[in-house]
């Protein structure tokens, strides 16, 4: 385990983890003084011309792994379900990467899966690699399939049982649900950032971790045809990151 | 030539040429009403980690024209220059992507190159890919080499002789120097958006085609930085593109 990205989960505030998909979104982050950063499995597919959820992210993660490993920060990578149904296969897949934490999800294709394979993954990948952080998801609310209190934590001890480090709950919104999730959840919990929360507020009902999934992502894209617009039809110029800027972070990472 | 992609050079406002990155970049251009899209080197070997100015888009650029090929636009590929010295050598590069047109710059490794072997590369890939709009870059305002008008317009016709369809001159401004230029050269000149600047008045200066160049790119480095930073800190969330929206496209995409 590294234990100081276990750490960034026990201290004063939650920790928030900004969501990359590519080296320059992760050097900029960690220019914005994040000392840890996820990934966005949509983002990821995304930028190569790729659907979410199709485990297509898999040689994509391998490679962003790598490229993410000399930065000055903390890296967790999204795994989706772990590319397969053999928790052996996704512990196999797990020990190639040089990462501080993985995410891995329990369902498949937009379906829950069988919580039992579900914390046999989670069991395998903690046998094989127990340095790394696994933070297990439970996709009832984000799929909306289940979405009520008493499977969520059903599923949520299963895979605190199989040795997660931390469960991430996406989808499940509001203080009723949140602090119940907190005070029944004997690891850090994980939520996606929403909109008019703060993560003050989220901290006060005992959220630990805060993603903001793939919002940086999508108000990136939203920003470059606002941008491009603006050139065509006139009207305000969106704020940009400076050439000058970017190009010399790339040359000091591209040296190594 | 792409008889289309040509007269968008003489209509009756400049053509407004956003630069994609990638994929979803294009599919936002496309859906944005463009009826044609470039490509910014500078984001494409960002987002593979990779500083501009190296050829390093060279492979990138092939799989890059590859994927935007079935999107409903005319693309134009900037090759930076050409990955060669030689001529021949760029032709069969050129001859390799199924695109409407590229840009090829008359500098390498941030110094100008003799006009003579600029002029040879654009004749080169005229004559192998006679059908292709070759847009040729003078790099004099943009390196500050030589940033006048004379060795400019010389350059410039020397391209044109060697078969140019346009010119780009990207970091000539202000509208004495851009008149000279619209006046001098007898082909669609193309500029970059600056500040300030509309497309309505570049046009009633002469110019044919205006690029964004690596703005979009780097106003979605920005909101991607932004985005992160007001989950964290608080603080207005920037807009952002919806999840079902680029799903659904990059499904639609997907299945080709």
């Amino acid at each position: 385990m590294s234990d100081g990205f276990l750490d960034l989960h026990y201290g004063d505030s939650p920790l928030v983890l900004p969501n990359a998909w590519d080296v320059p979104s992760a050097l900029a982050f960690v220019k914005a003084g994040f000392a840890a950063v996820g990934t966005t499995s949509f983002g990821v597919v995304a930028n190569h011309g790729r659907p979410d959820g199709f485990r297509f992210s898999q040689q994509h993660n391998l490679e962003l792994a790598s490229a993410l490993s000399s930065l000055e920060c903390f890296v967790s990578i999204d795994i989706e379900d772990g590319y397969a149904d053999d928790p052996e296969a996704v512990a196999d897949y797990v020990a190639r990467l040089d990462v501080a934490g993985v995410n891995i999800e329990d369902s498949s294709f937009g379906a829950l899966i069988s919580p039992d394979v579900a914390a046999a993954k989670v069991a395998a990948v903690k046998s094989r690699c127990p340095e790394i952080f696994v933070n297990a998801r439970v996709d009832t609310y984000w799929l909306r399939q289940d979405a009520e209190l008493r499977p969520t934590l059903d599923r949520a001890r299963r895979y605190v049982d199989a040795g997660a480090d931390g469960i991430f709950v996406p989808g499940a919104i509001g203080e009723t649900t949140l602090r119940q999730l907190c005070t029944q959840i004997d690891r850090p919990v994980n939520v996606l950032a929403s909109p008019g929360v703060s993560v003050r507020r989220l901290a006060g009902w005992g959220v630990r971790r805060v993603s903001t999934g793939s919002l940086p992502y999508r108000a990136a894209m939203h920003a470059a045809t606002q941008a491009a617009v603006a050139v065509r039809d006139g009207g305000p110029i969106p704020p940009s990151a400076g050439y000058d800027d970017m190009q010399s972070q790339l040359r000091a990472y591209d040296r190594g």
